[in-house]
Formats: structure tokens, sequence, C-alpha cells
């Protein structure tokens, strides 16, 4: 459990992971957990029923290989994206994995490594820069305003200063919950096409005409009215990708599935370094179970919004300032020690997130009761403190 | 499904990807799969009841992330370790992923990567080289003799030509399916172990004291009498690394569960490199409920034994040179043309496996019916080749 700080020399690791810490929060048995973003509620039984009553009819068939192309979970994950935004997504745009880390993974072995640089805005989803690193790819902390915002022409021109061959925009983002307007969006796509249309004009224009515009949208399905997804762009641009999970509004963290839709020659691009047989036949048949429950399992959707909104409004009235939020979570500021409050709270039941922004910490909108237990800790340990 | 050779230009794959196509036997629907090594024997109604119950008891919670750490399935499979080999493994030298595959590419993603070499013996597994690639590892291919077979002197004289920072075994070896003596393993580790002995002495030296020997033991439980495991050494020698999976023996190739057994810092450094929460929490449970029906799922074994030396023993008085084996499959040669019987197999309805090898083939032992199948299948379609 010391994680990678403490290795002894002679463990051959290699030189750029030396003395690193693994990624992970603590896993700790606290009464309420609201650090990792996870939706609070437990699944509803005619949810689970289905998922037992799927993974039984697998059961016996385990000896064998499961499908390698997971077509019956591409064409539901298509019809579900389909049916949620009104564009149609097809089978063959979609791939997935076990987690949408998995999906990220493989963006960053077909299409980074030695040699390509991949480019994000700070602070973003922790765990795009770190797949990079395990890939041998660069990676270029891009800028944001100083409310965490990106305008379209900064953005844009980052892209041409930095040259990428990747891409990465979170929206909603991950960890200040904000989403990007599809302005962002399209911006960096253009910026990007561009050099692509100038790709063999000259020396080494082959290598600045390539690259994917990736926007990770794990919490998307958390939007507040108005806020589009990246998807409705997907018919116009072939170098986007949109990444999903089902482990957020899906309730489903721990059956490890995420997802992505791209052009179908970026998929096909991705067999070639999927693990054989990546997804089991268990999680294609769990998660596919659960896509039939969809409607059931996204009701907790508009009660975790709710309590998100709640967070936000309270917030202001205890001398903090909290993020306006497109996600299942609220960044706030104004913390006079954010280490010391994260203690306060974790000594009184309440696990939220550090995220590393001085001032600032993360909490998960969870159900009702541990908002308000959240809400309630926190205004005893500022009193506290003061 | 085309691939990666067919991709359009734009797509922006890695180069050293382009032009490839994915991995993978084909997987059609004939009456006879012998092609992949599955375990033919559906699971038991007592185990698929467990796995179903083990499930059901998770489905609930799955909203919430599985444990990272998997540190139940870690002591279940160190259990199992230590209860077929006599030998104390510990649940800190345990560390699994979603297949064998899995954890073969942690071990590349930790202690492989750009600048570093990976050295095996061809023909041995297919992935190796693969995974090598896609982590962007030098690989050679080493020597074996013309019997498929590996002399300790010669492999250590390989190690010490090529000077490897991983090297890997298979024991047994696919596709050959022959074992290897302790005696290699041990050779290739004192070659390693020199080399690190010498390091820090001159200028370059301490990349080459580093290095690690992996064992590739997925078909260690198929193995005659006297054949040993290699985590026997595992004591004495803290570069060994030695892999197993629960997709052969165990019957559970649908349920992707591979593991390995290591010195607790090689397992330590290996969660630098993993997706936080990789393993489900469904698959952990999954696989633990196997693991408590081991002696059950297992009693398949020695019936596929028997079909195994039962093809071994009545190839010869077809022609054809069966390679002894101490897996669940033969490798067998002097085929006129091999891709001729494979196809004459297929159109009979058996499907074996084309590795590659001219004059080759290799058959999975299965049930007595269906090696039986595949027996008669293959003297009809010889004498009419002829």
């Amino acid at each position: 459990m010391s994680g990678g700080g403490g290795l002894p020399g002679w463990v051959p690791v290699r030189d750029d992971l030396r003395g690193q810490t693994p990624y992970g929060a603590p896993q700790l048995d606290v009464a309420v957990r609201l650090n990792t973003n996870e939706n609070s509620y437990p699944l509803p039984e005619q949810v689970t029923t289905a998922i037992v009553a799927a993974v039984a009819a697998e059961a016996a068939g385990l000896n064998r290989y499961p499908d390698r192309e997971f077509s019956g979970l591409r064409a539901d994950l298509a019809d579900y994206l389909t049916r949620g935004t009104g564009e149609p997504v097809a089978a063959q745009q979609i791939w997935a994995g076990n987690g949408s880390n998995e999906v990220l993974q493989h963006l960053f072995q077909a299409f980074g490594g030695p040699g390509r640089t991949a480019l994000g805005f700070t602070p973003a989803y922790s765990m795009h820069p770190l797949l990079a690193g395990v890939q041998a790819t660069r990676w270029v902390d891009g800028r944001r305003d100083a409310g965490f915002g990106l305008d379209p022409a900064d953005a844009a021109a980052q892209v041409r200063e930095v040259g990428p061959d990747l891409v990465f925009l979170v929206s909603p983002n991950n960890p200040t919950g904000t989403a990007l307007g599809l302005d962002v969006v399209e911006a960096v796509l253009t910026a990007m096409e561009s050099r692509a249309d100038r790709a063999g004009a000259g020396p080494g224009a082959r290598h600045g005409g390539q690259g994917l515009v990736v926007v990770d949208e794990a919490y998307a399905e958390f939007s507040r009215p108005g806020t589009p997804s990246a998807l409705s762009l997907l018919p116009r641009h072939p170098r986007l990708v949109v990444t999903r999970t089902m482990s957020k509004a899906f309730a489903l963290a721990g059956a490890r599935l995420g997802y992505l839709a791209a052009d179908p020659a970026i998929t096909d691009a991705l067999r070639l370094v999927r693990l054989p047989y990546h997804l089991s036949a268990i999680t294609q048949a769990a998660a596919r179970a659960a896509l039939a429950h969809a409607d059931l399992l996204l009701g907790t959707v508009d009660a975790i919004k709710v309590q998100r909104d709640r967070i936000v409004a309270d917030l202001p009235g205890m001398g903090l300032q909290p993020v306006p939020s497109d996600a299942n979570f609220v960044l706030f500021g104004g913390l006079a020690d954010e280490k010391a409050t994260w203690r306060a709270l974790l000594d009184r039941g309440v696990l939220i997130r550090d995220v590393g922004i001085a001032h600032h910490l993360r909490v998960t909108a969870g159900t009702e009761s541990e908002t308000s237990a959240f809400l309630d800790a926190l205004a005893t340990s500022l009193k506290e403190q003061q």
C-alpha cells in the first residue's frame, strides 16, 4: 500500500514513474462519502434483478471467451445516445472499455505515444496527464482564465501554439463543474482542422496535420437546461471524439463501463490497441441490462441536481464562493485553510475531495440527507476555525 | 470490423500501428471450437449459483466504486497458489487484471517503455511482442532449437547478448505446449542477476542492472506430473514474476481474470500504472466465488489431459508429429498444406488454430466427443488431400 514513492532501489521501474504515488482518492469507511462523484443512490431493485438475471444467463458459458467485438453492447450504447440527443449515432461509432479511463488509455495508445503531444486545460480531469505519462506522450498544461473559464479564441490560439496530436476538453469540467459552450469545442476543432488542411505543405506538416479533439463528457447527464453535448458536432467533425461513462448518472461506478462516440474509422483504429476480449461477458451483460432500464436509472439525476443547486445556493451564506456547476459536484473557494476544513469534515464523518487548488474543495452532491450532513458539518467547521 | 489495415489516411494512428490488423482468432459459430484453448466444459451449476449469488450481493451497491486494492481477491488468489504449490504466497505478492493480458500490459507499462528492451523466445505467446509494441518497448525475438526447445546455457547466453529489461518465458509454452525445466528459468534468472550485481560498475551499468524475468504460466494446471512451477523460485528471486490466468483450467475465459505473483515491491510498482478501479466489483465477486469452488472447477483438468494425451497418441498414426504437451492443446507438424487442412476441418465444423508455423496447426483438447470429432475430421481431410 506504500505506492511508488517508497520503492526499493532495485525495483526496475521506469525513471519517470519513480517517486510517483498511485492515483486515487482515499477509500475510507465513513458515513457520508462525497469525494469521488459517485451517485449516492443504490440501484433500484428492478435494475439489480435485471443485472443478476443477465449475469445468470451468461454464467454457465463463462468457459468461453466473450464477444471480442461487444456488438450487442455497442448497439445498445448507440441507441441510448441517439435517444438522448436526437442525433443518430451508429453502433460502429461506439467504443467501450472498463471505465472511461480505459477508453481514454486506448486513445493515447493509438493516437499518442513517443514523439506525440497532448494538450489539456488545467485544472481538468487529473487522469488525462497521468494516462499521457504512462503512454509516453508529452503533456502540455494549457491555460484557463482566472474564473476557470476557457475562451474560444484563446483555446484555439493555444492549439495553434502547441500543435498537439490530441486535445482534451472536459465538459462539464472536473473538478470545476462548468460546461463548455460548443463555441469553444468548435473553435478548437477548427484550429485542428485548419492544421490538417495544411498537411503536406512543407517539412513537418504531415505531423502537424494529425490530431483529434477529445471531449470528456463523463458528467453530461447532469448538465443544466440549454447546455449542449458535443455529440451534435460529430456528423460534421470526423476528428471529434466524445467520451462518456456509466459510472455517474447511471450509478454504475462499480461495474466499470466507459465508452466513446467517434467516426467509425477512429473506433476501428482502437481495435489495434485494445487487449483482446477486454470486456468480460459479465460486464457486457450487466451494462446491457442497465441500459435496458436507462430511464429508471437516470431517475436519480434530477434529485441530485436539486442537491447540487442547493449547495451552490447555500455556500455564499457561509462566505464561500461555489463555481456554477453542470455536474453532480460543486467546487467551492474562499477557504482560509482547505486542508484544515477537509480534515474537520472528515472528523465529522463527511469525506469530500481536496483537488489540489489552494483555498478550494470539491464536494459531490449526494442524497438530501448526505447534503444536509455536509452543509451542517461545513458550517460548524468554519465557525470553529474562526 | 475491417481493422487497422484499411484505415483512411486522415486517421492519425501511430505510424507503427498503421497497416497492422487487430489481434484475434476468428470467432465463428461452429459446432466444435478448438481454436483458442478455452476449457470446453461449461461451469457446473454449483459454481454458477455461487457466482450469481456473489454478483447479486454486489448489485445494489454498484453505484459505488469497487475496492481499488481488490484486497479480498488478492488474499483468495494467494491462498489458491499456496494450496496448489505448497509454497507460501502472500496477498501482497499478488496482482490481478482483466485477463492476464492486462497484467502483462501493466508489466510493460511499469518496467518497459521507450528505451527499454524485452526478450522472448519465438514461437511463444504472440501477445507478448504486440503488448511490447503498444508500450513502445523494443522487442527481440530470441532463438529456440529446431524442436522448439530452449537450452539453459543458450537462453542465458542470449540474455547476456541482448541485455534486456524484461525476459519472457512461457511454460507450458503457447503454441508448442512444452513446459520449461526450472533449470532454464534459473539460468535466465542468474544471467539477469549477475548483470544486476555489476550495476553501478561503469557507464551504462545502471540500466544493464535492471530487469525482470516473467514466466507466463497460463497453462500451469495442465502440466504433466513432475513438471514444476516457477512459483517455487519466488522466495530466492525477487526479479521473478509468474503470471497465471483463470481463463483456462478454471474455465473462466469469459470472466477475464488474470494475475501474477512476485515480490511485494513489484506489485507495489504496478499500482503506479494500473487504471484506478481497473477490476469491477462484479469481476472481483465472480472470481472470488469461483476460487471458493476451485477444486470443483479444476475437476475438468484431468479429463482434458486425457484428451490431450489421446491426441498426442493418435496423430502419429496419421503420419503427423505432435509436440509433447503440458498444456490443454497440442501443436502438431507434418502437414503438407496446413492452410488447406485448417479449411477442410472448418468445412467439417471443427475450428482449430493456424499459428503461423509452416506445416503445423494447433488444436485445443476439448471434451471426449469434441476430440473425436476433431480426430475423425482430420483423418478424413488428410485422406481427401492425398
